[in-house]
């Protein structure tokens, strides 16, 4: 061993031990004839005292930064302690030390404020990891890792690895794929997720599952997502919705208490999916903040069981009301005091092509009582009032009004709700409050090709009281205008998703576990009995010897970890990232093969 | 939940206690007018009672084998207890039962002893996976897993996951490779370790780093060769060889511990590289039984520090041992009574292709005293027993000599003194013996390239003695004949392998840290300076920012298992195994993709 203590443990009950410390250099000061050096490691810095003796041999090997440096000497107590350091009470007074590799100059500091670039930092990863900041990230991401680990096995869990190199089954995102040499013109696939493999351990007996698994998908990254990424992915048999939504709180909480010692006690919130577009316009709404939607006009067949509250703006006159589809408010607290130049603001941050809106209503709740808008040409002050009050807005607010197609506008009233919260710091980094998201749409409807497509993945079962609808009803769509009035648009999943502060950080399902559902699945979405057979024989083929009931869920581990860390970027939680390109800079990968290797495979390149 | 307790927890306490149970259907005995049903999960089994008022709705709603099914009753103490099942004090009462799920009668039966062959329990693995046999391997594999991971914990290593999305380097075996379609005509590769990047996190500082991960090798399957496996990856920093070894004959210690109970006290026996191969032919020697060698003659230039005991032969006239490269003995104990049939069968064994020798001599050490052997034409008694005596033979034993060239009669003596323990019962499953082995040769020479390779891999340090002679020589080979005499034979490698058994479970390195050695071993094998730059450019460059000492070693997981499990084959702890063609036949795969998805990748089948 190299050292006999890391930088990280000296304290003053070691005072006049002589150790053996390694580790980096990360400052050298020279003081006259005496010279300082701190030294770093995984654990911490211990500050080092090169006396006078050593000069002759220090001018014959300086020290620069990040040279590796191994030292010994006595601990001795610092005259000048430095309480920010946990070894700060002492110093090393060195009486020998070995250069055991030198350092050119670092492209950027190894610091928390690096002045080092995004690319540089990328193509130098592994001096990017030095860094403390990065240093940390890696740190909880082990820690979330462990805590998750123990949890599930203390609930009776089994880790069981599942194959990488399977068969590909496009639906939905892009298969990365692997050729085979041994079985020319064939591929493998690499997984997604573990999907079926854990419903077959469901079937095979095994039945509470876990892994904590890469999965893969050839996707146009957009920021933030990765081709390979983490998933906590969970499986269990002769369970139901309530058994998973409550194992699963479970393993969050215990995360949660583990890793940044937080004690969520309360019962995790739930809401159902209809429930959280009606209110925050977004099936990953973040709680920490309320700040409900008015629905002051919806579009005839859309949340059909939910009553907007349009009495309040017919017959206004107001054309651009009149004419939209959706008409949608919130009240920002606080903000009826916003000059003219802010509120124009607000209307250019709406009219961005990212939010789409052609423009921005607003109600100043003035603290005097009074009422003052950008539309009080077609509203009374009387009327504005009712809407305020809908609004649940007090004095001192702002009403913000959004008009127009019923997609659009609700994302838009989304992200503007998100925006005044973070203008308004609600959004609190070190406050977390979870959200069950419940009953989503079995189906989404796909324009392109007037079919249904699987909102999760085609092995989420409907809820039992849907079975009949869906397996009485022949999937296709004949008017595809009405598409919303086909029995299917109304059925909903057994599904679920775990929400973090306006993250989906897990997400999963009661499965289908019988083979005349699962064959209707796959023909709701378009799927030949043939092409079912050859994509998913195995699974169809298990089911006929004995499924039970089961379900699981999938978390996102880079997600998650990015959120406890209080950052939005996974990226950082990575040790080895790529970018959006998909190109892990550092490697210089993907690159070019061997014609060897391409031979081998059977394969050629065809660039277009 | 469908249940309240599983099929393994009820006793005698829970006696008149309502639950409820869901599981297989392992076995329907009827008694007249009652039935027993065995009801199977993966805890356990409990028997069911059904009484006679079921009868109709039994008849209504017959069970089979493997059907799932739910029951609830009371529990109830039997008459005839059976001392054999956990769960055998007790039955329950059934009062009322649902069909979850059917089965159609399983290909196989589910039970230890099943009538299923291999390539149909492949076929159908979510059903042999049921088998208690199967069970209890996948339960060991997680088993396994969770000691290792406690283990590494308590010692401060991190669990830091690499990607899998990298670049092509092949060096030996070959790669799997991804073709990626955001970067046409270019292509990541699968890892076949985690090397570089365990290295990389040395160099940024993370000084203890583990991994259970999944390793690819696009390989010519072996029997007993999987193309994607699983390795338990370690690698720390500021350690030299000592360091390693402790710690990891620790971790195996501790898995012996937690797993099989094994309180395995005492030191690893260590042997270097070379005294391994002297004494027992094989660099992963079985040491729970001696039968050492006895090397009655040697080629010149291989072993050079080792004195054989040629002069025990020498003279004798016998042209087979005269001609020969190598003649080697051995003692199998007890043996001296083998009939003629017995020997013309060892006879047989040695000259089969696998073994390949051209005959078999013997000596029998008779009890009375005697010596009677297959050569005493040449060999007077007297002779005979001093080479008995050499190989350590007492009255009672047959001397077993082989005769050849180098390589082929080391290896075929070790497979015979192999053979000999099986016959006679040396090998028991239930002890395991470990064995460190170092010092092995830095490189290999490939007769085909005149080239040196690296025999573990290019990132493999020298012995600290042995780096000047690798700086200060030119690798080059000029005379293929007399490659032994070139100084780089002779170099050691601060390597070590841990033997278990007689199969190498884990091996690894201490690590070149410095560039110009790395540098220096590139060109070793063949490498031009830009081909180095182009594969292991970012290796080159991070030596170059303050690499720290370091080394690591890597634990053939599903391997591990399997000699734990008192099992040869690693394809009984796997949960979903490839067969020797690399195909899953499970999900058929690989299998082919459509013209869309090559299209989008860019490339095109070349079939031959």
């Amino acid at each position: 061993m190299y050292r006999t203590h890391t930088c990280g443990e000296l304290s003053i009950n070691h005072n006049g031990q002589e150790v053996t410390l390694a580790g980096w250099v990360q400052t050298v000061r020279k003081f006259g004839s005496i010279t300082f050096v701190d030294l770093r490691d995984r654990y911490g810095i211990t500050q080092l005292l090169f006396g006078e003796e050593l000069n002759t041999e220090l001018d014959a090997q300086p020290l620069g930064r990040e040279f590796v440096l191994q030292v010994t000497g006595k601990v001795n107590e610092r005259s000048n302690k430095n309480p920010n350091l946990a070894t700060g009470d002492i110093e090393i007074i060195v009486g020998s030390f070995k250069v055991l590799n030198k350092s050119a100059v670092p492209p950027f500091t190894i610091q928390d404020d690096t002045d080092g670039g995004d690319d540089l930092r990328m193509k130098y990863r592994y001096l990017d990891l030095r860094r403390n900041a990065v240093k940390r990230n890696i740190e909880l991401r082990y820690a979330v890792n462990r805590a998750a680990r123990n949890y599930l096995h203390q609930q009776g869990f089994m880790d069981i690895e599942t194959p990488f190199l399977i068969k590909s089954t496009p639906e939905g995102a892009r298969d990365f794929v692997v050729p085979s040499r041994m079985n020319a013109g064939q591929f493998y696939a690499l997984p997604q997720s573990p999907q079926t493999f854990k419903q077959l351990l469901m079937v095979s007996g095994y039945d509470r599952y876990y892994q904590v698994v890469k999965c893969f998908r050839d996707e146009d990254l957009r920021a933030d997502r990765q081709p390979e990424f983490t998933q906590i992915d969970c499986e269990m048999a002769f369970v139901e919705q309530e058994d998973i939504l409550n194992m699963f709180e479970g393993l969050i909480k215990s995360i949660f208490k583990d890793v940044k010692g937080i004690e969520y006690t309360e019962k995790v919130q739930r809401m159902t999916w209809e429930d959280a577009m009606w209110k925050y316009g977004n099936d990953k709404p973040d709680i920490r903040f309320d700040m409900p939607l008015l629905n002051l006009k919806k579009p005839a067949v859309v949340y059909m069981n939910k009553q907007d509250q349009s009495q309040l703006i017919n017959e206004a006159g107001f054309k651009v009301f009149d004419e939209a589809e959706t008409v949608i408010a919130i009240a920002a607290p606080g903000c009826s005091e916003y000059s003219r130049k802010q509120t124009d603001e607000l209307t250019e941050w709406v009219k961005r092509p990212q939010i789409g809106m052609k423009g921005l209503a607003f109600i100043k709740c003035n603290t005097d009582g009074t009422y003052k808008s950008s539309i009080d040409k077609f509203f009374t002050e009387e009327k504005l009032k009712a809407i305020a009050d809908a609004a649940g807005a007090i004095a001192g607010d702002l009403v913000l009004i959004l008009a127009g197609a019923e997609e659009r506008t609700r994302k838009a009233i989304s992200d503007l709700r998100m925006e005044m919260a973070n203008r308004l710091g609600l959004r609190k980094k070190e406050e977390f409050r979870l959200l069950w998201v419940l009953d989503f749409p079995l189906f989404e409807y796909d324009e392109e090709g007037n079919r249904w497509v699987a909102r999760h993945h085609p092995f989420t079962s409907p809820k039992p009281s849907d079975i009949e609808t869906m397996i009485g009803n022949d999937p296709v769509i004949t008017n595809a205008a009405e598409y919303l009035k086909h029995p299917y648009a109304g059925i909903k999943a057994n599904a679920y998703d775990m929400v973090l502060n306006g993250n989906e950080i897990g997400g999963g399902s009661i499965r289908i576990f019988q083979r005349e559902l699962q064959e209707k699945m796959f023909a709701a979405l378009g799927m030949s009995k043939e092409e079912a057979l050859h994509k998913f024989g195995f699974l169809l083929g298990a089911f006929e010897y004995g499924a039970p009931p089961h379900g699981g869920i999938a978390f996102g581990f880079d997600r998650l970890c990015a959120i406890l860390g209080g950052s939005e970027s996974i990226r950082d939680f990575i040790a080895f990232p790529k970018n959006n390109a998909g190109r892990d800079v550092m490697l210089d990968a993907p690159s070019t093969i061997d014609d060897k290797q391409l031979e081998e495979l059977q394969i050629r390149l065809q660039l277009k």
